[in-house]
């Protein structure tokens, strides 16, 4: 191992990831956190974000393809998408490529990591904050929910977990929000996002919001896939009221990506429905699960990874 | 993060996992590596040997049911199963749950460290080895199976992965070898081996071994699992000249758990299926690869981690 | 670097040493404390207590040397010495270099550990605690001393810092605890200890103590010596009732060195009279200290560094 | 501890400094090497160039007057000095707090790096650059000298280590080129310099430089001080053909500190002196040393820490 600057990763209260950053690319603080760019020898320019590592070039189409593409093609033909967070123009990107959609809204917080990654990361968004189907606004998504009535064919959540007492990220993981969510879903519109990491010892956090978005939406399938730059396992939620995601078959997925003839690199119709194959004992933590996070008393989870409510 | 003893792991040259261990329970040096078993916060025991941890108290079922289970459910009714390393007894124990097995031989070179595990490891093999289906030999593997003409329906590679110039293990690598185990299986057997990291950045070894074991057997699957204790996906090959495992349905393994009352903790049929479906980038890079390695010029990995032969 | 087992020590909140250890040599649990002894490359075998490497075979000399000869060559003849903790045995081994030593008691809490360095730590205590000049008790140095009204011509404190509010040696960083050992001196009688890291961001605990002694004793000096093995400089003190040490002389000591024949090999008469001037910055930080550490509310550090009372 | 970015930075091949940084305040890459500054929680500002930490805000005090102030003080009035790297401006500020100087010349070889310290390390420098007296030069030392035949009171040399087969600092540690310094002193002149740290079991750099000065100096001296942002014992050498340092004795060096008004932080007179006092071990592995650099086979570390040549 070489010596030099390293980011040291949470993972566990007693495991972490320790990786090695060459040159410091950017850094700066925004009103709600400290951000850096980092080159490593691996994975390319890597983006952290306070303590965390929050993205790397070489692998984020693993991440986004996930993340997007089981909703986009759950959908027919996605005409129009809302994503919750995804600051880095990424989300932003996969969901343009679906030549179906005519309006994509992206609403993230902080507005200066969004300047930043205009500048810095145009590896992740490639232009995607210019398409004139594009509209980017810098507020919090819950309050632009509330304040317009639009509805939307897909809508993403590309959120980190809600760590901290003080998180305000946790209003966004509960029931009332996953309501307000569904009611700016359009007839036959689908509902995914991230949904914690899926580590046998530490996967609190996924059951607990896999629960949750149970009790609004009435079809909810977990599914999963390794995040190679986290080096874990993550979680995903897809929701929908109108059609079992289970009832979207192989044959009609790669269909649909070949109709709309979508450049996947890490995704196939077989892989995709593959992810929602969960393995027994992750199905029985979702199972065993009670904590139901509500406006009143939403969960939030200690920098420990122990999950908290109220 | 707290104070005291740590493992520190390399996964890539540049990336490390750093993991607390708690008080040492036993520690000493074989003829062929220096073990220590630690007790973990969440993984409980943990076994290192030299630079790796080897196994975890908490997760091993996980390993042990992917490497064990696909073979021994392809097969209709396996009697006989030959099983190369997997000193710490986990993998004899699979095996023997399978009630058609009349006989089982597990052929590791370490006779000290196949000792400490019957001491110290009881968490692994639960008392396989004393069950009068087991014979348990400390021997080289290749040499057992050139001394005997036995065949076997199942043989199971349970090995790490061959690094340094000098790793006796590389001659358990070959086509050679691998034409040895096909002559060694009874009609209609099959084989199965843990088969390197599936790592974006780092899963040339799993691309090799795939293409050397396929110059010999005429059906070859790779298939993966995320291995918690490891915090990677890992790599295995499924290879048979009998029959293609993609034959094999799901109905059909489920069937045979059932019939066969297999105590399976992680492992469902349409999981174990699922785990044969690969990502489009990994199916690319199996395909490119075209190091072969045979017994004049044996592939070994660099600690490093790039391939390199002869 | 290489990877494999290491040790993390806590130097400051946010700095830390991070060393690599080999083999695990032995390991264990006192009724006070895990323990463990590593080979290591350079400093050979390093004993480490709970979160702390407590000693290391290369340079233990440079700390017991430090420790026990200026108290030793500030006293004409010491005849009887006792020793508080030490339970390596090697303050005990310097003591007993002294040829002028007829009886020296040393007392240990951890009867446990005593046994474990007979056995495991012969580099340290090289025969010391067979000598017939030596008694070696294990109980409580203060339960020891105030039911013996023996007096001693020097007496030595080898403890660790009292770390953490339940920590039992806060008993034995106290005013009174100090005037107990003062009224178990003989006439001209010297008290030397250790008395924690001197480290320009974090010496606090040694100017509390030096503080604390100055209460008790009539003349108090501190000296400093780099410890390698610690990557830090460490501070200790010279407290007398007789004389202050200031005016022993260099001359002086280094007769006595001649005289006794004490096999140094770190130390001089020169180099251990420089011991004792400080920096500028160093003597402000001590005059500064106001805290003083009494049974009532006896002062300890806790994890982070900071000093705390009551 | 917390996560984020950290420092590993090396001490020996198996022992390490892990350091904590907050914010990256500024980062970039000259022509020579890569540099970032980060905030600290105990040392403030602290600046890494390429793999090592190079001075931090909160010790850099003690290191630049240890470096600068024996030299000076030797001196009876130093009125011109040369100054050898030290690119952060410190020891060109510590000189010029001297009123006795008329004249300070500083050559570092990196102009963009001395450009940054201009703009980012103001603690540093505090303006030591705009000073009238002072003339700082970005080109090679040894080139500089060799061009010019003025001569000064005192030389300087703040240097890191010879590290690496092809480190261009080589030159810059052998007999010819301190003969070359030796012949730019005016009479009566000193040279002090960095010289490698003093770690009982790596300070082989120490030794081989300290007997490579002694062929060129008449009088050469070792004296060491704990450099706590280090946290190791570094060496440095006062040498000078005039006058035996110990022959300065420490009263003249506290008048010379009053009369010139110097405003020390760290030093004494008596510290001062006190630092030309070595160990029996440090003192018995320079005269061990045998190696001497020449031009012709100048010395180098390995990155490990090994003394090569040639």
């Amino acid at each position: 191992m070489e010596y030099g600057v390293h980011f040291l990763e949470q993972i566990t209260p007693t495991e972490a990831m320790f990786r090695r950053m060459d040159r410091v690319l950017a850094a700066g603080r925004t009103k709600f956190q400290n951000y850096a760019i980092f080159d490593t020898r691996f994975f390319g320019k890597v983006l952290t974000l306070d303590k965390d590592v929050q993205s790397t070039e070489r692998d984020e189409y693993v991440y986004h393809e996930t993340l997007v593409w089981p909703a986009m093609l759950h959908h027919p033909r996605p005409r129009s998408v809302f994503i919750i967070g995804g600051g880095e123009g990424a989300t932003l990107r996969e969901v343009l490529r679906d030549p179906s959609v005519k309006r994509a809204v992206m609403v993230d917080i902080d507005d200066e990591l969004v300047a930043m990654a205009r500048t810095h990361l145009k590896e992740w968004h490639q232009g995607a904050f210019d398409d004139p189907r594009a509209e980017v606004c810098t507020t919090d998504a819950r309050r632009w929910l509330e304040e317009h009535d639009e509805r939307f064919d897909v809508i993403l959540s590309d959120l980190t977990d809600p760590v901290g007492e003080d998180n305000p990220a946790r209003m966004l993981y509960t029931v009332e929000f996953y309501d307000l969510l569904r009611s700016r879903l359009s007839p036959g519109g689908a509902f995914a996002m991230q949904a914690g990491m899926i580590l046998l010892t530490h996967h609190r956090a996924h059951a607990i919001v896999h629960r949750t978005v149970r009790e609004s939406f009435r079809f909810v399938r977990s599914y999963t896939n390794m995040i190679p730059g986290f080096f874990l396992n993550f979680g995903f939620l897809l929701a929908s009221d109108a059609q079992d995601p289970d009832g979207v078959g192989e044959a009609l997925i790669t269909q649909r990506i070949a109709d709309r003839g979508i450049p996947l690199r890490h995704l196939t119709g077989p892989f995709l429905k593959s992810r929602f194959v969960l393995p027994r004992d992750l199905t029985a933590a979702i199972e065993e699960a009670t904590m139901i996070s509500r406006d009143e008393s939403p969960f939030w989870m200690t920098e420990d990874g122990a999950a908290m409510q109220g």
